[in-house]
């Protein structure tokens, strides 16, 4: 038993979906997302929630933490944040279906919220 | 970095949607909208939410602060204000779809909300 | 700016829809509504919610309130109150599509709702 | 005006309905319901809920709540109560469609809802 | 007027449907039921619910307690205990449609809630 | 009347489904459910939910929970918690229908949901 | 019995306490009450609540509604109403302690709260 | 009665308190409180509470809600808002008592809450 | 006007307190609070609160919102936040007194809060 | 940074108190305490919350959680969790006070709360 066995490099590891076959799903939420806002170097908090159906790979959890803390230091849009991070699961496990919120902080008194999915259709 | 790369003249800027292609949703809520009433000269407060899915550009949320903020001194019927505010859109970013819903306080005992989309069906 | 410049003698005052050709929806709450029993000649309280979608012409807010106020004196059934504002609604700006609800107080132990419609199906 | 231009005698009083040809609903909600149960002579409490839309005529309120009183030191079962003001309704003023729930209060451990429409299906 | 004109004895008493005919609905709920653990002895707790529409004859309520009541010294499992409801229930009174949820407390960590109905799909 | 007529060896022990051919659902929620982490050894918490119709057998609760006490020293993913007791399931009763959710606790700001179903459609 | 016993002449009629020498307390809450600002002539709306320990005699309910109605077409500020039921319940029944809450409607976007006891401390 | 018996220059009008010598409590909640940032020239929201007990005059309400609308266009910090509010209004009307206690939105993730008294100890 | 007014370094501004001799208390609430843990290097997340009431200096909120963004990314246990704060916020603005709370997230399934004042007992 | 400064055998870590002399307060809350029934085998499970002032040395929160998990295998009843915590608290870093709740889950439809101090009496 190993500490080390999922990369902490930022990468979003993944592992052999051991089910595969099967149309389950699994929902993330990560209510502790922070980054850097690009206009001003002001910090940015907000909730990430991922769910999807895998179909060959799943997300390491563990090093889906890694990954959503190599956020805390970048300077990134909303928008930006929410698509990369669909865009980067895509490439990481192409899963059957994926949708990413992210409801970000008010900031000058207005809240914000962006949601991708991947298919635009769901299965 | 430069606090003043997005307009604060009260017009609404913009910048291109970086995931150009993708059917995203975004949704800004401002809780802090105020005007004044053109028949009585009192201010008026209410909710703005705008809810949209970008083509090619997309709302800049701090110039949208500011936008939001020139209504501050000007009489405007709550119709209006909506109705601006969705053509304003609608002439910054011509967005696939957005709607534009105001929760006005209550006046003389009686409360309004009003709600406008463009287009009128959603895509 | 002038306090005059709507009717206050009890008639819908209305102004030229500003977004003619939107299908946009406008709703007033009015909860302080009034008016005599005709058979006891108690008074009668409720809540009004008119709901409307205006084609040519939009309800002018406050002139509205003076129209609601005429109710306070006239002996008047529940079932009476929705449709003749309704019928009032129709005649004064023939909106798309019109919804007229009175939720009102308990009397002899007994609430009563009355909601009516113009046209009775929505567009 | 008249304290007694509606039956006291508990029978449903009724009157033209000025607006015949509109679809519209009344709904009554009487909470202070009480009947006695026809096997130990104790008293009942309850809801009943009444939902219509009338056709030629409707229902006097005020004449209701007499009626209502009519069952105050009758012994009834539950679903005589129900069936029997919806046949009352049905008789008084033929709506075109007329809904009764009596929601009753617990007795002996539990409590029971009765609900019947005429006709079966909504129009 | 007598006590004893329902059955004390644990059937389920029924009288004629007095408005046969009509497709109306009947609600129990009893918060209080108990029952004895066949493996355990130990005592069980739940709530049973059971909605009907009758056909010929009606669930009597008072009876249905005392029937109820004759779960309370008897080893029987969950699953039991709302299909013999429901198998009584439709033997005593051959409703046109039944339905009885038993939700039992927390055993070992463990709640449970068991749903029948008969016959299968409702009318 | 004996304690030990059940399994608790950990594996699930069924009893013939008294009421065979009827369509009814059970349900078992626990909220006990504890395991260890494959990667770290430490100890994961959860509650899974389990509903089923059930065919020619029955899940024996008392035995289940033990079954789910064999997850206590085990290393598992959540992933695969949930297929194995829906797999458990399946191999111990072959029900029409089961579904079995886990809702895991927050681990490095992450808290996570698995939901499987066997087959994948209801009946 | 007749349902003239009580007064309806405004003023608050009163009965013997039956339970003179036991400090108990009655609570009225009167959400109907309406009256007129003094300064502009519109109506004003609000729920008071009166609260008292009877000592020789207690407030007749039915006349006391009769005398909250004396307020509907009176110009009076709110710091009045609520000071002048507190003087006119004090006046009519002497109570070991009373206590008089006005909550007012919004406006002009501020709402009002006026709060007044007799004795000023409570026994 | 006119419209302009009480002051609408921004300074806080009063009338003499009617129940001079009862230690009665008024409460104004103004939740449409707004001013600009001394720093930023941004405008800031806030919801001020007065509470309190008269000696000779009470607060007019409508001259207060002009004076609130005096620090719309004014750049000044939250403690002094609070603690202005404080002093105009025992310069004003001398209470026995009085408390003000601003709820600040939040400004880059940070809410504030100030409040005074005067005198400092209640009586 | 200018934004440059206040301290950007990280270390706590203060302005003179307007309303010295007055006892008020101004609180702060910061729920963005985020810091790095000294043993792991993973970021912990809370929410601090400041009340306190002003001597001769109040904090000025824009700077204290820099200053606490100074524990980005700072390796510090929860004990050394609350009474390092505490401790600059005293040497900054000597406040008459004031206390400081941390309520951490929860790491290895514990949640941490952390209260510290000055001086330790209220005044 | 190492992840083995602190103690992972069990015993409860502690750390030199950096703020030593003030009185402050730590609370942690670990809502997924489990042990075993000694009697029965059977798992047990509820939530831990201590409170305590630290004097010359700190809890070491990571090896708390360590030290919780030595519960995990062993049979212990509930009254003796709680004082062997506060016992081994008291040992480990002799605070100034502290306080040990455990409030258990519901075993045979009962659910406990245990609370034990020392010293017996706050300072």
């Amino acid at each position: 038993m190993s500490e080390n066995t999922f990369k902490t490099d930022g990468s979003i590891d993944s592992f052999e979906n051991p089910h595969r076959g099967r149309d389950y799903e699994i929902e993330f939420v990560a209510p502790e997302f922070t980054s850097m806002c690009p206009m001003t170097g002001q910090p940015d908090f907000g909730t990430l929630t991922v769910t999807y159906t895998p179909e060959a790979r799943c997300i390491e959890l563990r090093s889906f933490k890694y990954y959503l803390q190599t956020f805390r230091d970048r300077g990134i849009f909303y928008e930006d944040v929410v698509n990369q991070v669909l865009d980067d699961i895509v490439a990481a496990i192409a899963p059957r279906w994926v949708m990413v919120t992210g409801q970000f902080s008010t900031r000058g008194g207005i809240s914000t919220r962006i949601t991708a999915t991947h298919p635009e259709e769901a299965p």
